[in-house]
Parts: C-alpha cells; structure tokens; sequence
C-alpha cells in the first residue's frame, strides 16, 4: 500500500492525485488534525510527529511513504529516509525539478506556510539544481485557515492573496510553486493575482503524484497491493465537520474518515 | 500557585490580567502550543488534552486551576470539576454574570471559535440566569489567525470583522461577549465596527481575574504562595518565534517560555 501522512486534510490534494494517476493501487491516508497545523510549529516538534506517522503508517501495511505536508517535508524528510529503509516520497523534491525545467528568466517565487519557508528548503533544492536561478519566498500563513473556512472566493479572500503576493509580482517571477498542499484551491485567485507574467503554477500534488507513478511503473518487483484487496482507507486522529467538508470538496465525492489515537 | 492553561498564547490575557489584579499570588501558566489550536478540533479531543494540562499544572503545584481557553472551558469545565477536587475557574461563567447585569435590552451577542459556539454553553448559562434574555452567536474562526499573524488594525482584518459581526448587529445587542482570549486583541476593530448601540464589551480575561480575586481574598485558608518563593512560571509545549512576539505584545516585556512535553 501507499502511505500517505499530512497534518490534516490539505494533504488529501496528494492523495486524490494519486488516485487519479494510480488507481490500481491501495492509499492509506493519516491526517493528523488532533495536532494540525504543523506549519507554525517548531522543526523539532514536526519532526516528532512526522516519525510518529510514519510509524502508523508502516503498522498498517505500507510500503511507501509519501509525505503529504510541505511543512513537515521542509524539515523531516531526511530525518525520516534515514530512520526508515524503504522509498519515501515528498512534496518538494518533484515541485522543483519541475518548477526548474519551467522558468524561461530563472526567477521562481515559492508560497508557504512559516515552516516551509523558515527552512529555506525550496530555495536550497533550487539552488542545487540550477545556481543562476533567484528564488523568492513568501509565507502566507492565512491562506490554510482562508481554505478551512471555505471562504475560496471571498473578496476578503482575493484581498489577502493580492497583499501576500504583492512582492513576488515586483519580482518579476514567472513560475510560482505551491508550496502547501492546500493552496490549490486557492490555485484560481492566484493565478488572477499574478497575471500575464506567470507562466507556470506548480502544484506539488500533481508533481509527487506523477513521480510516484514513474517509480511503481519502474519498480515491478514492488508489491505495493493485491488487486480487489480493499478500499483506499482514510484515517485521522480528530473528526470535525469541516474536515469531512474539506474532504468532500478535494475528492468530489463523501469520504469515510476513520477516527484513530496515535 | 494559581495554574493556568490555554491552547496557545491567547490565555496569556487571562494571565497578564490576574497578574495585575493579584501581584502577590505566583502563576504556573502552561501554553499547549504543540497541539494549539484547540478551537477547531473535536470535544473529544479537547477533554483528553485539558485532562493532561490539569495535571501537569498539578504535578507542579497548583493549588487553583483556571482554564484560560473558551474552547476548552466550554467542553471540559464539568468534567474538569467533576474529576480534579480543587477549585477550578474558567472564563465562561464570570462573563456570563457580567453580562447579563450589563444588558438593558435583553439582547446579547457571542463571539468565539467554531467550538465555542458549536456548545452552545453561552447561551445555556445565560439562559439559565435570565430566561428572557435572547442570545445571538457568532463564530469567527479567522480571528485567531489574524492575531497569530499580528494583523491586529489591517485593513483585510477590518473587512473580516465586518462580515462576521454583520448578523450581531443587525440583532441589536447591546451587549457583546469576547468568548476567546485571543479577541481582546481585536477589541478595538471590534467596538467601532459594532457601532453606538453596543453600550459594554465583556472580555473573559478580566471577569474571571475579578472572580479568582474575590474568591482568594474570601478564603484566608488558602495558601498560594510563600511571598519571594520565586517568579511567576511561563511553559509551553512548543516555542516559536511568533508566540513569544504575541506574548510580548500582551504582556508588555519579554516573557521566558519554557519548553516541556507532556
């Protein structure tokens, strides 16, 4: 199965890329809303957690992780590859090189919460791949509880997307990576923001969806599920009413969410 | 010592108020950051994290337990006094008495997180002081973000009050309930968008630093503190450069936040 872990339910934009671009194989989904958000809390605390779900995740079955959360990628991912000895994937390594093999004038804008952007992550893997590229960051930490609120379209909404982006549009850049796997539902009003400049919006979803999809499809000896073996399973450890909503809306469809205690 | 816990730093009003009215008595104040918000999550979920709060204020000598959170004073007071045997204060109940002497036309507005007002709990205890009184609530979930990100006097802040206080005062309170410790950083915006016909605002900090007075200098017998036996006490469960901003703002100096786990 697929292991799938976010702080909460922006995640499942990963989950529902995957099961559109692999939708023979099993998902197992933990979205952990007891302690969400992570993305205005402390690198050490994140990282405590991202172990901890990983470790649910590997109990029931995994065998890959995909971590779902830019914030917890930005500062666990080599924590975890190097605790645990099997294929983990993340948000931010597939955003880059595309983001990288998209910029025609070498200026990338990167938006996330305070974490991603404290850890300077996008920047660096950026850097590494392509030194002459300028990267520019803007964390926009109202965008998360603007998306939980439903408020998608709000004047208020367009209004605090026009102000957190104003310096990235000064800048000139003319591919922008979605640093938060809620923010594609904001994807349209950012766009609007940006204008003609912009070229190119990476949703990071999309991107580990289809890197995924290259590995399995490179790995055949992966048994990642027995066909007909069950449904993808969706597991949290809070149950709200708005997170059920939020679901509803990312999938298209009412998804069962499975109350679990870590 | 008087214990207090909060979600977050939001209960820091509730600490800073009764440091003021009580400079003699030690405070233990524990911020749940690492789990924060609590606004947002289910009841279930809030009983079993208040619980842990209580006793590690216990475990460190509290005598007195004050819950500094509305979301969690809503769901947890009666199970909270129920299982612990010792005096224990929340912001609820002395804003609620503090209202319904203020009110003149009967008519009085709530505001607080999706919790707060998913229990009902201020309408139930104002009803059950003053049956003719009609209660009108409002949850404001983008509140706690807005103060988190300091944009306490912004112009998106100034439309976001708008909307959601539309309904109050199109029902003519004249009396308005601050149900969240963050709001009070608000109260401000708050007052001049609700206009003349709002005569008081209730903010929990300061009934309920009033009501542990009162109770401490009616009870001779309880010994709080040996005078000089050190400073008041700030814990949180995890520590982040904007929390330790809005501590500061609140309390006017620099505030030691001590990281524990629970």
């Amino acid at each position: 199965m697929i292991g799938i872990f976010d702080s909460g339910v922006g995640g499942m934009t990963v989950a529902n890329a995957i099961e559109k671009l692999l939708p023979e194989n099993r998902l197992i989904y933990f979205g952990d809303l007891a302690r969400s958000p992570y993305g205005s809390k402390s690198s050490e605390t994140i990282i405590k957690y991202a172990i901890q779900n990983t470790e649910f995740l590997l109990d029931r079955g995994a065998k890959v992780i995909v971590i779902a959360c830019n914030s917890a990628a930005s500062v666990v991912s080599t924590v975890l590859k190097e605790k645990f000895d099997m294929p983990i994937f993340e948000v931010i390594t597939p955003a880059v090189e595309q983001a990288v093999a998209s910029t025609d004038n070498g200026r990338i804008g990167v938006i996330g919460t305070r974490a991603t952007v404290r850890s300077n992550i996008y920047q660096a893997m950026i850097h590494a791949a392509s030194p002459d590229t300028e990267v520019f960051s803007k964390a926009c930490p109202l965008f998360v509880p603007l998306v939980e609120e439903g408020w998608l379209n709000r004047q208020e909404t367009k209004m605090i997307v026009r102000r957190y982006l104003h310096s990235l549009k000064l800048n000139r850049i003319d591919t922008l990576i979605l640093g938060c796997t809620h923010y594609p539902l904001l994807k349209n009003l950012i766009v609007k923001r940006m204008g003609r400049g912009l070229k190119q919006v990476v949703d990071s979803s999309e991107s580990v969806a289809r890197e995924l999809k290259n590995f399995i499809d490179s790995t055949p000896d992966l048994v990642l599920s027995q066909k007909g073996a069950g449904e993808n399973l969706y597991y949290v450890s809070d149950r709200t009413e708005a997170a059920s909503m939020i679901a509803e809306k990312i999938f298209g469809r009412q998804i069962n969410l499975e109350k679990i205690e870590l």
